[in-house]
């Protein structure tokens, strides 16, 4: 059994990791950190795991965490470097579900994130966890980056495209939707249900964190710089992510869903619909699946890719797992392949 | 490997058991009929099964339900009683969501359903599927009639009050809420998200069918004739029923915390939360379990429980793999250990 | 023009009292008050007030309060108390919406409030702002209490029924749900859509505020003592109040409908149903109407009474103005005529 | 008193038509028909209108409908067709709320809606219902057609691009998120609560009927032909429109905020936000208002436009009723004063 560590287990990440590793084949949860529910019992803050986890948080502790095989970092962004040097040296295996290992570029995270980074010359080491794309050097890490959300639905669904060379790399657009979990949980006026439920809005047009993430992992897809406009939107749901991906095609002769098919034939992750589908995010809720459809409207020149993601599992928790069984050599869809609730 | 089927697997209690069958270690699923969708994949109607249900709607047909070991019916009412005598003959146990083996006079059937009963001969034989109540007599039946997720929610709620003998049974009252799946995958206008998002009220005040059901379960548990205002009410929600029981007590030294505690310590799906908790339909969600908080505001003459399930869970599908489970000698559990969806 | 000021202006009520004030043909907003929003443009936290309320938030002063005819109190429970005795020194009608002037009794006060109160000679004073009760005492009153949102939706349910002296005064029973948006505008885990959203729980079963103030109500409406157990639940909507309301009849011969429409066919804002309806809280969305609907189950002994308010409406800024319009002369209607949002 | 008849008025625009013409102050409501719901109390199937309205659904009936100075028809499309052209020969003004009259050829209205249309004769006459761009012919018509809710979100957000000329005419795109009442209310298991609450998809992203209907908007602003992609999602809420528009810029140095705020200056219906600002969707519940904001983001040559309407309001009823307003040379806000709910 692995012995699992969380550090900042009381957001929704956290609670959908120990969802996970609770009833994952080869895990032991050993230790669960937070600074601000010590003593609590877990399945006191979340009444779901009553029974399923038999443990209380404690406070942050590096000792305790170098006895576990790999420790997931679900903290807020700027914690995950702050202990990742020591756990690593001590033959720690590290996820971080934040930011912190995201960007290759320290001045560019500092940025971005506002503070200057803590480790970055373990920048170059991390690995950036998007199996899809990644899949051999997430093997044999020793530090994960976990992808964002948003970013899991964007180059999920632009990757055949880009791949292929078909389409026009400076003039992409991703409008994403997300469901409020994203937001985290955190004692906010403006993600109460008074105040977003039953409303529409988009936010950070001028500019959000996951739009140098995005651009990075899709400019390493495709071997040349990509432009994008990235509009994401809050919707009134708990969760889940749609990615609605619009790009010029150069090619008018590509057959896209082919392309599609052909590209994720071989990923236990990647459901490709039907010609014509509209994916919705009920049909991954609570499980770590992506789902695309690709579309040509009026047969132009515009291609459009629909992308679903639960925002929690395939866009955080899930993924990680996944991350998590590729680096200790187990079967990719261990303690994965839960069905989504529906309805 | 148990081979089921399933009648009638276009509702959300069929989607549900699609769901927990589909990933039952013991459980092959053999046939799944619908008249309407005949020939349509399942995973076409629900793409939450796509990769893990490879299965076409058939047509209806006893001939090939009788190659099942058991069938499971998800039928509107009246639909279970015209073939299960057929299917019982050729040695298929029977598992009815429906309504039509749960009344245990066929007259009353009739009174509260409209039509005359099929098979009132079988009304003695079947078995009433609350294994909390009925463990050993599930065992050993035919034909299992599973409760209605109201009457499962209330009466797991009394149960205990009842057994002990220490309330009035002349003044008990059940305040239930549930979700809108509970109504159907129906196309009626009062249950479209216009009509019933961002709004709440009761219905069926002046008489619901699941008001004989709940007063016959608890009669038979309290030994005695038991009166019962049943009020039921639509709540903004997909899934969830939380029942707000109020009984008067005639014995006031009772503990009841541990009085529930006790009753339901060795029942692997009713969980008795701590003094002064109060349960979220949202710990259960997906779960075949049960929660119970008791209380007894200002110590005053009135005890109040709060009890949730999901109703599609332990309220129909769930339940009714408890009850396939204990029918063919498989550990209760299986197959149901899932962890509730939370957020 | 009736000179209005708002203290405390951001929360629910606030927003709410302003968008009825702002349409009021008889009155001027002229002054709005919060200590964390001062030097803010009401219409930038409220953008659905854009080119309909030109007024940015002052600090509170007393001073400039003194300028109004009338203060609404929109504040959290201990603050009204502060500054009501000089204002209505200064000659200002005071209408505070949050509790400090509802209990008659300063040591209850204390007692639910946790902290004396400031100024106990005004108890007596204070007239408790539920028009259908008081409303010529409403009409000379310097100083009203407005109900709690609760509380409006269970006394006028069950004050035709204690007025009439045909219920059991000692066994009442409210059982009552809650938008979410009751709660208030604050930075609150526990009221995040993410943890609300498609979920029900009941809260504060050990004993909630409006508990004195209900019974206290109702006491002074029967002329006797009466108990009540009060059970409020969290539902996952914005706006709405649905009281379901029990009680025993003493007389088995009472007409319920007419008891009903004749106790309430003068009140412009309080609706009785035709027999066997189920009122919903959307048909009050936005507007100061109480629907009822009265029911006798199986004509037993329980009668069960179905209220409906919008809580910030009738359950507060609707209410506080009609209790206004009383105060200065106005029709009682006065910019109370609009129409419920349906759907 | 302007005399008022609505044709077909159980759908949401009915019903929205209803409650902004009761309180309407130049507006005598004298017809609504209904086949379906005839005889019956318009106030029994919307009990928001009780005591607001006192009229009873009739049959559909030409002759009755001509005693009335206008008559909105609020049909399925293809209903008011068959009898725009008696009306209007007997000097009644028609307002179609459906599509019947929005495109101009009658072959592309076959096309899109399957039908001939009945009288395509009057597609010359009949005026596009957008005041922003057709006041005054909306003026002097004899018949308008309402625009559909998409488009009137969509094209008030590139209006004043295209006719400034600085975005490239041939790659807009419009990505648009709409509540569940724009489906209408019809017994369709597609927008059932459990069906699409807490879930997002896309639809109709092949073809959708209101492309021709924006593309024809757009190109009559343009002088020139306009490409457009335009990809509509449904969102789990009741009320409300998104739009959110990309266009290419080809003169970079245009000041996009200065160039919104002056083409909407004078129009009451239509509110620029401030730089930087997200418009959200609650912001116009329930009142006829277009709020939109304008973004470069990264200083980029993409223009990302937000467009927020509630789509039974501007995007409908109110619309509707702004156009009688002008039709009649009342005060082009009479009674579309109403304050938006919030929360």
């Amino acid at each position: 059994m692995i012995k699992a560590g969380i550090v900042g287990g009381t957001g929704y990440t956290g609670v959908e990791l120990l969802r996970l590793l609770a009833a994952h084949p080869n895990v032991e949860l050993t230790v669960i950190t937070s600074r601000g529910e010590k003593g609590v019992q877990v399945s006191q803050l979340f009444p779901n795991l009553r029974g399923r986890v038999d443990l209380a948080f404690v406070e942050p502790d590096d000792a305790l965490l170098k006895s576990c095989d790999v420790v997931f970092f679900a903290t807020p962004n700027g914690t995950a470097m702050q202990s990742t040097p020591v756990l690593l040296e001590a033959g720690v295996k590290v996820i971080d579900l934040a930011a912190d290992f995201r960007l290759r570029q320290a001045d560019e995270w500092e940025q971005w994130y506002g503070i200057p980074h803590a480790c970055p010359e373990l920048l170059a080491e991390a690995v950036y966890g998007l199996p899809e794309v990644n899949r051999r050097a997430i093997q044999t890490a020793r530090l994960v980056a976990n992808p964002g959300c948003y970013p899991t639905a964007v180059q999920l669904g632009f990757l055949p495209l880009l791949e292929a060379g078909v389409i026009d790399r400076q003039s992409l657009i991703a409008d994403a939707k997300s469901g409020v979990s994203g937001a985290g949980r955190k004692a906010e006026v403006g993600i109460l249900l008074s105040e977003v439920s039953d409303s529409f809005k988009a936010y950070g047009v001028p500019g959000h964190r996951h739009l140098p993430e995005i651009r990075q992992g899709l400019t390493a897809v495709a071997g040349q710089p990509v432009e994008l406009v990235f509009v994401p939107h809050l919707t009134p749901m708990i969760r889940g992510i749609h990615a609605t991906l619009y790009a010029t095609l150069v090619d008018s002769d590509v057959d896209l869903q082919a392309l599609f098919e052909q590209r994720y034939a071989a990923e236990p992750f990647v459901d490709v619909l039907p010609p014509k589908s509209h994916p919705e995010t009920r049909s991954v809720r609570g499980v770590n699946q992506c789902r695309l459809a690709v579309h040509r409207p009026q047969n132009g020149k515009t291609v459009v890719v629909l992308s679903v993601i639960d925002n929690l599992v395939k866009g955080a928790a899930g993924q990680a797992v996944q991350n998590m069984n590729l680096m200790f050599g187990l079967p990719e869809t261990a303690g994965l392949e839960g069905i989504a609730l529906l309805p």
